[in-house]
């Protein structure tokens, strides 16, 4: 199953660190890769791309124009979930998501979510009813669909690996890929 | 079991929005409070305790100047967790911490954490070993101390509250507490 993100509506002088660090989520907990509409930001995927060259894997990440070909692109091959406070707790639906073997597009809103994006949604989950974070939110959706099992995923052709520590940092940078 | 936030070197100017998000996640997830170091910002309380005022609740948040103090004063009954990505995975350590029934005090990092905190910490977890964000480290970390029951808490006292539903949102505005 290829899980990608669709981040709608980033603005990049406003949302500059809450998209980073969503998509820093998204990379590190399994997701691969993101799409983003609203402004597109030079600085935000050479970021992202940074990160890849020095903690491996390859995350991809690109801009749309239009959120809604995106979605309709994906739906001819995959299934879509869209996060929101407003919909159905996680606990509900997670094992019929699970299930489902197709590839899924998790929606992640910006600032105004239009009101398609519910319609078009396979599934409208939500993480916990209360207003926290798209990036807390996607944590636990990611957490619980690979069913904890993106905490132990390997990122390839890494320059950096952390060995984790009980106390202290202790870095390992591998000659090959500098 | 009380469980507290400690939000290390927040810059209103630039971490302005990541802390919000971190405290709401913190509150939504179940933590009863936050204290935050750095720079005051009365904005960022303000903005939290609206929070409590329409979607209820009682999450508190303050300002400390020193944060040596408030590790200090915690451990005399409680324990202390860093989330960093240089600690021990959290799933070698999760059973211990919550097996452990003594007060818990997250810390979450802002731009340097000082090495102090790595020795003073009863864990140091990371949730993952690849850079993400605080937010989402500790929403996952929220969710598996609390096992996934934060997920079906209520909030006392609230004005607003969502009914969740498949499709489009319900909102119903008690009349209790306008």
């Amino acid at each position: 199953m290829t899980v990608k993100i669709l981040r709608l509506g980033h603005r990049p002088s406003r949302d500059k660190r809450v998209t980073t660090h969503l998509l820093l989520a998204a990379r590190a907990l399994g997701a691969s890769g993101a799409i983003y509409t609203g402004v597109k930001d030079d600085q935000l995927e050479k970021r992202i791309q940074g990160i890849n060259l020095s903690w491996g894997g390859c995350f991809e990440i690109s801009f749309a124009k239009d959120w809604s070909k995106e979605i309709k692109s994906w739906k001819k091959h995959g299934k879509v979930v869209h996060l929101t406070m407003y919909g159905l707790s996680i606990k509900k639906v997670i094992e019929e998501i699970r299930r489902d073997e197709s590839d899924k597009l998790i929606i992640v809103g910006g600032a105004k979510v239009p009101g398609e994006v519910f319609n078009i949604a396979d599934w409208n989950v939500s993480i916990t009813s209360q207003p926290h974070s798209e990036v807390s939110a996607l944590a636990i959706f990611l957490h619980e669909l690979f069913d904890g099992n993106e905490l132990n995923l390997t990122f390839e052709k890494a320059r950096l690996r952390i060995v984790p520590q009980g106390q202290g940092k202790k870095v390992i940078e591998s000659q090959d890929n500098v």
